[in-house]
Order: structure tokens, then C-alpha cells, then sequence
């Protein structure tokens, strides 16, 4: 066993402490009012790096939410690699359903509990710890390393493209590691080699210039509530596609081959619709479950309000209408082409007698791919295979990690999804957690791969 | 001028000041947490009309929020009346849109603002009013009188109708005078001649046991707030009409004689448009819009939520979504059979891929007529023709008081809507307001009602 491998099993209490200390920080960057919580867990991680051994670790401004920057680049003649995570948060309502407070983090049968256990603290924090245990054993690293760690991603990256961009210099590297991403199961590795992108907007109706009594003017006036829900459902056909015109203009068709390797990824969708809680699955005809959440764009109101929702009834006519809207984006479609054509249906399709407003989100990414062979992805195929003793499924994600076609773009350079994050960890939903398992087997793979990385390819 | 008249003159800022200490009971009867202040509403009603000369009066249980009682029965070969009104008041939701807080009232230009205070506290406490000008005058009331005054009016009436049923005796009379009712204009008199009936019900969806994320679930499962958007949007075709099957079942068509009395009372469109503040009204094809409130029934979403509704975004497949609807009632639909009508459409609309559950709510009431030529009616429209110097118009009022059918069928009487209220006073919205000149007009209105009440017919 290296001596780094004896290192992490030495520390590893004081390493998940490390661990709950960072979830106890409410780092929620959609919400203005957590701006400062975002802030501390920016400087917390920036001095968990320096106490790691890495170099100029410090906290950068990006006009919005930081981010936090470390290095370590004495390894002459030897790849550089650009680590990269989040420690921003999402929201944590419906807060009534979590079994102990989200960032009141427990560890409960080797599982640490709490808002961003799983998305992304624990992925994040398990390369730190990693790349502590070769420095203070090995006194070196076997690549050059820089991290980059973000407080925005889970509110959409809005300041990080003009960042990367504004120090191409800085984050220079060969190759992005990013630990935002996951495994198929906890047997089983994957590499995840395709994203979706993403696009979302917001439609607020109006009528009237107060609240009415429905008794009253109930069959006057369009109802907000009712022009909402027609337009809403215009989106969809009853079958489950999307109805926008030009929705699907673009989306590359699948090739038997790609076929055939996501078919190869098994799926029991007994145990799937178990472990959502769900009686039947629904989607797009003509494609299987993971087409449908991998390869195949989709239209998602993930919210949507108007009138009264106390307890018991109150006979309002409401004056507004309210819905969030995301669409999941592939390849080729182009996030603002995919929100004209949202913008021009609501136009079509704007019932008669109301207000209808349309507010597009900043959030925006088109759809991801890494090519199978990348020497990266080779590289972390040969360690998972290693340490799960099977290879790896290739596999896409649904959800969307904006910043690969950012290191794209503006780096030049691909990104390995390299993560340890298990489908039922319920990220994004009440009591997230992250298996200390997966913590601790990430740690070894990412010292394992940077290992890996150093060799003659 | 009549010494009870003087009385109301004399003593107008004590009244006033009574309104305000009624308003400030905040006895919101939908809501559990309020129970105990519906409860202090009656003591204080029971209490004023002790003070005002009557007698019994007293607080009566009902098993769910209480009644006052109070009565004078000193005017043998008279008739009797009895005075209806309710001392509850609807929620104050959404609470940032009072430009003074519901429950501390205020006066300003002539109108006392807060919630309750035209319906129905400013309309029911002006008969108290009357009534102790009458007595501490007179000495005497021109007819036997009984005042009912309950607390569940804007929580459906659960009890009431039991009540009565039960208090057959006690409340014997020949004729009800509901305060609970309003004016065509600060110039035009109105006479009530038809109520609306209503009925409600809640749908509930479910999908998977817990919030998903969008992107790794997104395409896979049926999105609740997709389900409830298909749902709501069938219950209306895009051009107005209910498209329920068997919804307009029994619904009386109006005939030419309706149609030109309704078509007699004075609407301006401009005026209606900007009181309400919409660009456009807009209904079901073929009626006017006071038929389309009046005499047509409607189906209204009242709340619809589910998902994400904070500030920014997040990308949440909700695992449930709701709505409540109520639908307003005409001659001679049954309200049970509205209900069974809509629980069909649901059932045969229902989405696939969701589990859909409907609740329905206690309140219940069939639409309510009461002949134009009815001896009260004439009373009435002779006071009004006093008091405003012209005809009153015979009118219908798009809300339900669903008492009014509770008294026919118990107590085998009419009910007469005798009440100051106008369209433009906010009431189940923010800024509810009553003006201070319909409140004293109200309490002259009253004393000479019962004295014509007193003449032979």
C-alpha cells in the first residue's frame, strides 16, 4: 500500500470532520441572502487547500459569488490538470421533509446527511484530501495541478465564462478533472462522456390590478390561473413530447451505435421506479429511459404558483400567474434558438385577455460531449477499472455542468468527469446525502489518477 | 327628523370608533390558529347588542365556530324579522399589497380600511346600530326582531346549516333581512333578486416519493406540474366555456324578460375595465357581462402551486402539485351533481403516469332566487326609493350566501338582501375598505325598513 494510501486511512476521521464542518456551511448562491455563507465556504476551502500543501491558494472576485484557486506546478515535463468543483449550494425547501436539518450535517449508517453532501462538497472536498496525502507523504505530486472551485454553479455560473476568460493564463492546463459527477452504482464505475445543456425562463400572466372576489367577477375576466395552465399545457403533446415548434430543430439523431452502447448500460427499471417511489414511467415515444434523460432534450416546469394555497379555500380570482421553466438541451441545439422558439410559441399561444411576460435566466449551456478515447478519459477508465475490478460504463448525464463547454471554449481543453455522486443521493431534494464510501474511494482514485496521468501515454 | 335619527347623529363617533375596535378583531374563520379570535368576535357582538337594548343576547356553539344571538319580541301582531351577518372575515393574503395592515383599521377620506370591513362587519354592525337608535328613543322597535350573526361565512358554513336545522323554533320568523349584500352605486339603490350557489373541490397530484432533480430525471417521469396544467386546462375551452361534460346540466336559460331586466341596469364598460384595472374582459361567448357573473355559472381555479417559487431558479421535477376550484351556480344545477360532474372529467382527463386524488369541500349551496314582488321586496324598494331619490335596480350578485337557501328550506321563509355594500370595496383582497357614508346611510336604512315592515302590506 503506498504510503499515501496509509496516510488517508490515518486521518480519515479528522478528514470527515473536515467534511461536516464544510456542509454546516449554508453556501445557498440563489439566495441573495446567503451571499456571505457563500463567501465563508469560498475562504474555508481556501485555506483547507493551503493546509493541504498547495500553493497561492486564495479567494478570487468575480463580480458575483468567488471563486476559490490553488495550485501546486513543480512537476517539470509533466501534464497540468485543472481540478474543478462547486462549494455553492442549492435551495433546501421543502424544508419540512428533511429528517435533520440540511446543514445540521449527521453521519447516519456511513452516509454523511446534509444540502450539498453529495452535489458537491463531498466530490469536491475527497480531491483535496487526495492531493494532501501524496504532498505530506510523497512531499511532491506526480502532475502539475491547479483547482478552481466555484460558488455559482448551482445558480447558474452567471460571472465564471467572463472569469475563465479573463485568465486563460491562470487556469491553463491540458485537461479539467471535474468532480462534479458520478458513478453508476456502488459496484459498478461509469464515465460519463455526454452533458445536456440547458436554458430556462420564467412567464409571469397578469389581469387585474388587485386580488378579485371570484363570486363577484368570476366569468368577467380572464383568469390568470387559467391562461397559465393552457399555456403551460400547450408545451407538451398527451404523449410526452415537446409541442414547440422548432423545439427539436438541430438535436443529433442518434446512431445505432450510440444506441447500442447506452443500451449496454443496464437498467432495472423495477428497482429505478422503486427508488423514486414512482407506479409507471412516462416519456418521449420511441425511446428508452436512459434516451430520454441522456440524449434526449426535454421542457420542465419546475415551478409554478397563482392564488391561494393555504389551508381550507379562499374564492380569489388572483391578479398573477407564476411558472420557472428549464429545458435539458443536446447536441446540436442552441440554448438562445431553443429560447426564441419558447419565446415565439408563448406568443402564439398567449391566451386572450391577459398580460403575458417572458424573463429568460442567465443560465445557459449548450449540450456537452468528450470523446470516449480521450487519453483522460483512457487514463481514468484504467483506475476505475483497477480499483472496482470491472471496467466502466460509458454513459451521458441528464443534468448539465455548464463550465465543460467554458474550459472549452476559452482553455482549449476537454474535461474528464471524474466523480463519486450515486443517483439516489437526492441532490437537489430533501436529506442529500453522500456515502463516506464514495469519500473515501475517491480519494484513492483521484490520487490513482494522477498517478496515472504522469505516465508516458 | 325622527328622534332615532337625531340618536345616530349624536352619537356617530362612538359608532365609528366601535367599527374600528370590530375591525380589529382579526377573525379569519379559514384559518385553525384564528379560532380563538372568531370566538372574541362573537363575545363582542353579543356584548353590543346587550348594550344596544336587546335581549338574550348571547354566544350559541355550533361544534365549530359560534353564533350571536340577541333578540326583541315585544311587538305582538307584528311581524318578525331576523337580521343576518357574519363577524368572520376572509384571509389577508397576500399581506405586502395593504397599504395599512388588515387588522389595524383606519380612516381615511371617508372610508375606514381594513380586512372585514365591508364584508360583512361595517354591513352587520350598522343594524345594531339602527336597532339601539330605535330602542334608546322609542323605547321600542316597530316589529319583533332576532338577529343571527355567525362566524363561518368565509369558511363555508359547515355548521350552520345544522344549527338552524336544530334552532327551528328560536329563529321563527316571517321574513330574513341579510346585511350581507350590497348597492348598485353611491347613487343607484339595488335589490338583490339571485345569489349564486357554489361548490369546491382540491386536486391533488403525486408522482415520485421525493423532489427530483430536472436534469437527471427530467424526460423519464411525468412532471406533476405538467399533469395538473393538462388537467386544468381542459376544464375550459380556449373560447370561455366550461368544457366539463354535463356541467351546464339544468342550467335555466334566461328569458327575454331576464335578459332586458338584466340588460336595464347600467354598465359601463370603461368604468368596469379600469376599476378592476384589466385591458380586457373576456368570457363565455354569447352573454353579457353581468349575465356572465350573474346567471351563468363558471368553473374557477382559485390556487394552483407546486415546485420552486422563490427568487432565481431551481431545477426541481416536484414530486406533487395542487389546485383548488370553485364553481359558482345558477338555477337549478345541483351542486353535488356539479362535483360529480367534475370528479368524472378528472377521471377521464386525468394524465397518465400520476396518481391524482380530489377532495371536496364542505361548502356547498345551491344558486338562490327570491320573487321580485315578495312583500319584503316591496318594503325594501320603497326605503331605497326614499332614501336615494329614485327606483332601486332589480339585480343579481355573482357570489354565493349560501344561507339564504338554509333559511328557505328550514324556516320556510325569504331571505332579503339588505345591504351597502359596492363593488369597488376590496373585499377578499388587500385594501378592503367601507365608506363611513354607506355605514350611517345604512343605519337610517334600517330603522325606517322595519317601520315600513311594520305597516300593513
Amino acid at each position: 500500500m503506498p504510503a499515501w494510501q496509509d496516510y488517508l486511512q490515518a486521518h480519515r476521521s479528522r478528514f470527515i470532520s473536515e467534511f461536516l464542518d464544510f456542509v454546516r456551511i449554508p453556501s445557498i448562491s440563489a439566495l441573495p441572502e446567503h451571499a456571505a455563507d457563500v463567501q465563508e465556504a469560498a475562504e474555508w476551502v481556501a485555506q483547507r487547500m493551503t493546509a493541504a500543501g498547495l500553493e497561492n491558494a486564495r479567494v478570487m472576485p468575480t463580480g458575483g459569488h468567488p471563486v476559490a484557486y490553488g495550485e501546486w506546478l513543480h512537476a517539470p515535463g509533466k501534464p497540468t490538470v485543472l481540478i474543478y468543483g462547486h462549494f455553492d449550494v442549492q435551495p433546501v425547501d421543502p424544508l419540512n421533509l428533511w429528517t435533520t436539518p440540511p446543514f445540521q450535517p449527521e453521519v447516519r449508517d456511513g452516509r454523511l446527511y446534509g444540502r450539498g453532501a453529495s452535489d458537491n462538497k463531498g466530490n469536491m472536498l475527497l480531491t483535496i484530501v487526495a492531493l494532501e496525502a501524496l504532498l505530506k507523504t510523497a512531499g511532491r505530486l506526480p502532475v502539475n495541478v491547479k483547482l478552481i472551485f466555484e460558488g455559482q454553479e448551482e445558480c447558474g455560473s452567471p460571472q465564471i465564462p467572463a472569469f475563465v476568460a479573463a485568465h486563460k493564463d491562470l487556469l491553463a492546463c491540458d485537461l479539467v478533472l471535474n468532480s462534479d459527477a458520478g458513478q453508476h452504482s456502488e459496484t459498478e464505475p461509469a464515465l460519463t462522456i455526454g452533458l445536456r445543456g440547458i436554458c430556462e425562463l420564467q412567464i409571469d400572466i397578469y389581469n387585474a390590478s388587485r386580488d378579485l372576489h371570484s363570486g363577484s367577477y368570476g366569468g368577467a375576466i380572464q383568469n390568470p390561473l387559467h391562461a397559465l395552465a393552457a399555456l403551460l399545457a400547450s408545451f407538451h403533446t398527451p404523449d410526452g413530447k415537446v409541442a414547440v415548434e422548432g423545439f427539436y430543430d438541430g438535436v443529433a439523431e442518434l446512431s445505432p451505435a450510440e444506441r447500442a452502447q447506452i443500451a449496454s448500460v443496464p437498467f432495472d427499471e423495477a428497482a429505478y421506479k422503486a427508488e423514486i417511489g414512482v407506479d409507471e414511467l412516462f416519456g418521449e415515444p420511441g425511446y428508452t429511459t436512459y434516451e430520454r434523460t441522456w440524449v434526449r432534450p426535454t421542457l420542465e416546469i419546475n415551478g409554478m404558483w397563482g392564488g391561494f394555497q393555504g389551508e381550507g379555500m379562499k374564492t380569489v380570482l388572483p391578479r398573477e400567474a407564476h411558472a420557472k421553466i428549464s429545458c435539458r438541451l443536446v447536441p446540436y441545439q442552441d440554448p438562445r434558438q431553443v429560447l426564441d422558439c419558447l419565446e415565439a410559441h408563448i406568443q402564439k399561444h398567449k391566451p386572450r385577455g391577459v398580460k403575458v411576460s417572458v424573463t429568460r435566466f442567465d443560465t445557459l449551456a449548450p449540450a456537452y460531449l468528450v470523446p470516449a478515447d480521450h487519453p483522460g478519459n483512457q487514463a481514468a477508465r484504467a483506475v476505475l477499472t483497477e480499483l472496482y475490478g470491472r471496467e466502466p460504463y460509458y454513459e451521458r448525464m441528464g443534468g448539465s455542468v455548464p463550465i465543460c463547454e467554458v474550459f472549452r471554449q476559452h482553455l482549449g481543453v476537454y474535461s474528464i468527469s471524474f466523480g463519486f455522486g450515486l443517483e439516489d443521493e437526492q441532490i437537489h431534494a430533501p436529506d442529500e446525502f453522500f456515502r463516506l464510501a464514495s469519500f473515501e474511494r475517491g480519494q484513492v482514485a483521484y490520487a490513482r489518477l494522477l498517478e496515472k496521468l504522469a505516465e508516458p501515454s
